[in-house]
């Protein structure tokens, strides 16, 4: 496979560096083609701003979904943001991995996603009817693609679990593996999180690397995370709302999973 | 009140650069004093780095929460983190305006946050034993003060509802409320979400204004959001896990809100 790694951490000597050359080493000897993205290293512009559009509108206001169509559309797009749309055209497998800030991805990231996520590319794409809803939520540009989030945390896993005083750690990702990466139609694996990162001593990082290691070999066979298609039948158009008789009297994040697909 | 609007869009010719003015103004009219950061028009450094100390300690790895700290308790912090600092010190009330970009907040605002929220200010704080975890959760350095989102969105209110498909609005900006505001301290109001952003003709925007009005009006007085605080006994220290008897049998964000308090 092809795999593209994402990679959002300021310090190569750390433990996410360790492991972002860990997991090229493990992938790339294990037959697969390995990109990184490393946004620190890259200096990657992290603000979405009107010179993301290389042909700006003189004296209009800057609209950044519209400027954003106008420049995919019109090739007129900043060469980093096509270049990271080519890579991701490129893979076959991706890997968002980044220290847990503030319960979300660092900034760098988030305006990788910001930039790179198109109107025309990863938004917007796809008819609007009674019946589809644009080619989002399990269908788009990167659909039959899969994608796996690889995320530390310095706080403990009790924190993180269903009662944790953060939030369960699958609810507190969800905006990002629903919201950013089904959403433009990738096929998502359960996430890879490693808690507690400050107190890690050798024996432990040997396990840290092998647990990695073993989501690495099964990157192609991992079965998704089942989040339910928008336009196959579960969600009323366009209100979008989960049909009534799905996940019958329940709400929240969960009702989006559909259990009983295997 | 001192009320201090760290706002993000790029464009001051937008629905939320007009909401911007309209709140400085409402406020101002009601003798509160206002300052606002407005981070694109400061061209705000969005990305953590080395360059955050201005002390750094040459050939030793860059460590983000020990630079942070140094770079705290040194007074050697980059100048424009610490002036954020001082005016958030400076506040009796704190509004976050942005639009809600991949349902999260923009870049460049979650930069603000990992770089102004040093260790020592805005975590790190205060003794951790068994019967006190750090001064989080419900104290710190914020404590006493009043915290409101303001968030436009493109997508329809429907889209944002218990079993709506992006999932309900307010597990959505849970991370942000309770993991960014309710954490160091504040008081979180309810927020205040204006959809559908994209189809407002002059008639909508006197409502969309009126209504943020009527929430700057009684930004003093509206109950907070009854977020549970960490070290007043619903949690066990150190697993920070919700104790069985409370909320029993559910789990997820929900459990943090302690509805029966008034």
């Amino acid at each position: 496979m092809n795999v593209l790694i994402v990679y959002a951490h300021p310090e190569p000597r750390s433990l996410n560096g360790s492991l972002k050359d860990f997991a090229v080493q493990r992938l790339e000897n294990a037959g697969h083609a390995v990109q990184v993205s490393d946004l620190y290293a890259m200096q990657w512009k992290a603000v979405l701003d009107a010179a993301d559009n290389t042909a700006p509108r003189p004296g209009e206001r800057f609209d950044p979904s519209g400027d954003s169509r106008r420049a995919f559309e019109g090739g007129t797009q900043s060469a980093d943001i096509a270049l990271e749309q080519d890579k991701l055209r490129w893979a076959d497998a991706v890997i968002l991995q980044f220290p847990l800030w503030w319960f979300s991805m660092p900034a760098i990231l988030k305006g990788w996603i910001e930039r790179v996520y198109a109107y025309g590319f990863a938004y917007g794409v796809g008819e609007h009817s009674d019946t589809h809803w644009g080619d989002r939520y399990g269908e788009g540009t990167l659909a039959g693609k899969r994608a796996m989030l690889v995320v530390t945390t310095g706080g403990w896993e009790s924190h993180y679990t269903s009662r944790g005083i953060n939030g369960p750690i699958d609810d507190l990702l969800f905006p990002i593996q629903h919201g950013l990466l089904f959403y433009p139609g990738f096929d998502v694996l359960p996430p890879h999180v490693v808690y507690r990162v400050g107190k890690i001593d050798d024996a432990r990082f040997e396990q840290v690397r092998e647990a990695l290691g073993q989501r690495l070999d099964t990157l192609g066979s991992t079965p998704p995370i089942p989040f339910r298609k928008q336009n196959a039948g579960d969600y009323r158009i366009p209100e979008l709302t989960l049909r009534p008789e799905l996940a019958s009297g329940q709400s929240g994040f969960g009702v989006h999973l559909d259990h009983d697909r295997v």
